[in-house]
């Protein structure tokens, strides 16, 4: 018998989830039975979107069950195998995240190979966060040459690759963030004006003064004021790139109500929401771009790491008081 | 010399415009100078955009001068010629609105073949009202089969063209207006379910009741709460064509607050503002569809005609009042 220890959804949230929403539980894994692997996470992911599984509403993925583990992506080795198609030492990507380790059919686990690159990256700059950022802004905003682009987020898991992908296509880029550290950084990555919102009483103000002809592309992570803000600043024909609105995750009673919207007629503005998850036919023409600029040098990314099952919830947390940088993930062995 | 009377903009209005942002004067016209000719216009339009001219602020079209005659579709008939191209009796489409007559160059008015339609049509159903619903719902919301289509002010000049064209592409349609006549007159042209938003305490809920699946695109004229409603009934991958937004054009202070935009994210959807004048292009292709789709009868429209050009403010003001069914003209001769 193998020990795990996983984290269960205890309770729904009402508004930003607190520490009692969720329960350690320890739970024995039997061998793996015909055809399935026991496997040792060594990463699981907290990513923002988790936030709406933990409501009961139907929505893009289905809500999280009270009183089970809660799911997400995550990087493991195989430690029991009764599949041949997968041996004791492999290292596979799954969506058993959340817990320490895991009994489950060997088609339900991908194998891993990291071409060389820490495994965790493949939960961030190569995986999911990274693809969103690669989708959303080459597919959903197609972005052009010549384009200004406007990243809220900009320091987080996916709006640091949106930057860089930016940089990379020779467009002028403004990111926004919270504080000096994250300021510091999104400078250090290219990025040619930063916005640290925290900072400024005004974001409209603030987004015309780094961009006073406006932008084209606005890749939206945050919401709320940051969408007023945004399209206030767009040119005609710019793009939005609708990818999520953290700031609103956790409202409770009405959401932010944006009130320029209007100039999306006047201005012929596109905006358009998206899940990466209905993009997979992208899914090599992503890898082929990002294996090629992380071996050339051109992409960077950070992480932001916390220890232990027990701080899983800890870090999910962490990501609506904006305290991570770069993409937040939970080392569990 | 030829007296005309024509409507000038005394003061920009602040809300809604009254009676005294107006001012009726009068000019006395010359004989038309080399190359050009002189016209008594017969119709002109009043449209929900020409209140955005009358800010002073740069859109799409440029604000209306103080103290000069605005401008505006019209159509007329050459009353004199001092140009090869067009002869006395010549029926004339151009933008000189808001006058009873006018001179101008040859090239800045158009010749009309009106194919045996009342020339009013081509302010209307022919001309930019009607191009502008085939064009939002065929080219910017992408209408496909089986897609169910809402419409807000339904039985306006727009509206009323796009839901019988969605019903000849054999859609199921949604209209929503305010009183019982609009209501009559759009279940009269085919519209499946109309929301009477002024008997409706919760607009959403109202959408919610004729629309139990949800809606794919919807066809947006009037702005506020029913955008709110359109988003809150969005099956995911709605498009959203975004016409106009007349509820808040005479909004003073903060606009209304769309709170369910968050949800464009988790469904995918995309909402696009368009101006017609972007797709001349298209000219060709709409009126072959609409001069087949009328000749067939399968076209019917609605006018409220004011006369006198006195009382084409009156008429520009019962757009924001809903005091129109279908399109609003003004008879001048």
């Amino acid at each position: 018998m193998t020990t795990s220890r996983e984290i269960r959804l205890k309770s729904r949230p009402v508004g930003t989830p607190v520490a009692d929403n969720f329960e350690l539980a320890t739970v024995e894994l039997p061998a793996p039975g015909a055809g399935e692997v026991q496997v040792r996470n060594h990463w699981m992911t907290v990513d923002p979107y988790m936030r709406g599984r933990m409501n009961d509403v139907k929505s893009y993925s289905p809500p999280f069950a009270l009183g089970e583990a809660m799911q997400g992506g995550a990087v493991g080795e195989v430690i029991a195998s009764n599949d041949p198609s997968l041996a004791v030492g492999d290292l596979v990507q799954s969506m058993y995240g959340w817990r320490e380790a895991f009994n489950a059919p060997a088609g339900a686990v991908q194998k891993l190979d990291t071409f060389g690159l820490p495994p965790q990256a493949f939960l961030g700059v190569a995986g999911m966060p990274g693809m969103t950022a690669w989708v959303g802004l080459l597919k959903i905003a197609a972005l052009k040459d010549g384009d200004v682009v406007f990243v809220s987020g900009a320091a987080g898991a996916v709006g640091q690759i949106v930057v860089q992908i930016a940089k990379i296509k020779g467009n002028t880029v403004i990111g926004s963030c919270g504080g000096a550290d994250k300021v510091a950084y999104l400078k250090s990555i290219g990025c040619d004006e930063v916005i640290d919102y925290k900072a400024e009483p005004d974001l409209t103000a603030a987004l015309n003064r780094v961009a006073p002809k406006g932008i084209d592309v606005y890749f939206e992570n945050v919401g709320g004021e940051h969408m007023d803000a945004a399209i206030a600043a767009a040119r005609p024909f710019a793009r939005f790139a609708l990818c999520g609105m953290i700031s609103q995750y956790n409202a409770t009673g009405e959401m932010y109500g944006v009130k320029n919207l209007i100039q999306a007629v006047g201005k012929s503005l596109r905006l358009e929401g998206f899940i990466v998850s209905n993009s997979f036919q992208h899914l090599p023409e992503f890898l082929k771009d990002m294996s090629g600029w992380i071996q050339g040098g051109q992409i960077q990314w950070k992480e932001t790491i916390d220890e232990g099952i027990e701080n899983a919830p800890g870090a999910f947390l962490k990501l609506f008081k904006g305290e991570n940088t770069g993409k937040m993930l939970v080392k569990l062995s």
